[in-house]
């Protein structure tokens, strides 16, 4: 069995965690990581999460497969930089937003792209975060499809069926449209919750009032700015128009509160538990 | 060592999972539940929370305690229909909201009243949710202590340090402030998000497209109508003025992002990001 090289470029929670995956699949990896952060490096090679480490991307463009797990603006300055790659060559960014990205990679390597979004993630973030389990039964996006070559489709199916995640076909426009409700905008969300409860209350009251529902609403405000700073501006008209769509909701909400129609608040509650009939 | 009555009226998710928590203490106890819902009295029966079954105020009205776990209205509605108690007898209310209950306690049965707030709680209800360590280290808020009377007040701190909880002592107007900022906003923002991406999402792409972050913050969308119908209504003005804070800074956001502030955008992520070194 031919051993298959596989270089991350990106040595975080994401990347990590795909490596410890595919180490449980029964092929035969070799795996070499390119990260700016030298601590994440060397953390990365404690961990064996890979093997070598390498610093520039020519040292890594002769990788079967090349996994893209860096911030969505880096993909883009990364995916310029490529020099000609050999055809069989498979490139696979993890990015959260897919048009910009879908859009920007050069054509001459156009073909050896395949722009996958895995629908998983934890606020935690760098290679001591790592996972085996993050993407098992998860849901990956694969976005525009039609564009990479015939081999890097059937080379990205494999890899992503290979760690037990279940796999979506969609356009990368549509796909930013969905994420932005489902994703970016809750992100939004929480970080603006978490701000408005810091600014209103002392710590104190925080740590002894704050029960399992905040604490769940506040979760992903712990997530990476530089991450999401990026993914705000590649998706920005998406996600403001998810922000009008909530606030729109809430200011509902607060009229319904306002003018005291409890029947019509009252379903309109009922109506957002139904939410559960779909998700579980 | 003698058995103390305790009564619980209200036979769901926090009656049910009290009467596990106090079985597993080393005191003895004889549980007799009062509640409209005929099936919940028979599994409450079943699955051994409660020992009887009453039908009215009376034959509940002469334990040693009695504790009410029903909805915020239920609860001043129940106050106002006991007749005169005996001076050791305890009441305690486990509302979610406590200046109104605190208030409306008729005079004579003042005394016998403790107002509580376990900051603890889950999406589930009925008595089949009820389960062993609902309480353990979670936080009860005990307010307005100084109405109630002395035996009163040591009953309560008893029960609640039984079953492994933290005390934190408050008044009822300034704990109504605290939860409407960290607990009743936040449902308002779960129920309006769920009903956001219902409406713009086809339930497939919801089912396919939703990760950790959505799950978690639209958890408690699923919490009962009619139980948050009644705190709305009484924690109205300070629910209204926690929204309109949380609505300013979503605003802010949006505005970053419309503007392209990247630079403010990401400092306030950051900023975000230090509630956890307080929560954790």
């Amino acid at each position: 069995m031919a051993t298959t090289k596989i270089g991350i470029i990106g040595l975080g929670l994401m990347g990590g965690s795909l490596s410890i995956a595919l180490q449980e699949s029964l092929e035969l990896f070799h795996f070499i990581g390119l990260d700016h952060n030298t601590k994440h490096c060397s953390q990365a090679l404690e961990l064996g999460l890979v093997n070598e480490i390498v610093h520039t991307l020519d040292e890594i463009s002769h990788c079967d497969i090349i996994i893209l797990t860096i911030p969505v603006d880096g993909i883009i300055a990364v995916s310029k930089q490529f020099k000609a790659l050999e055809a069989q060559c498979t490139i696979i960014d993890f990015g959260s937003t897919k048009e910009k990205i879908s859009n920007s990679i050069p054509k001459e390597i156009r073909e050896n792209f395949v722009t996958a979004h895995p629908m998983t993630g934890t606020e935690k973030f760098g290679p001591l975060a790592a996972v085996s389990d993050l993407y098992t039964d998860k849901t990956v996006v694969l976005c525009d499809l039609e564009k990479s070559g015939k081999h890097q489709q059937n080379v990205a199916k494999k890899l992503f069926s290979d760690i037990k995640m279940q796999l979506v076909f969609m356009g990368a426009k549509e796909h930013d449209k969905h994420a932005a409700f489902i994703s970016h905008m809750p992100h939004a969300i929480s970080y603006s919750l978490a701000n408005t409860v810091m600014k209103q209350e002392a710590a104190t009251s925080v740590v002894a009032l704050a029960a399992g529902g905040f604490k769940d609403m506040s979760r992903i405000a712990k997530s990476s700015p530089n991450m999401w700073e990026d993914i705000f501006r590649q998706n920005k008209s998406n996600l403001l128009e998810a922000i009008d769509s909530f606030q729109a909701e809430l200011k509902k909400c607060q009229e319904m509160v306002e003018n005291e129609e409890w029947e019509t608040l009252n379903d309109w509650m009922a109506e957002a538990n139904t939410l559960h009939d779909i998700l579980e």
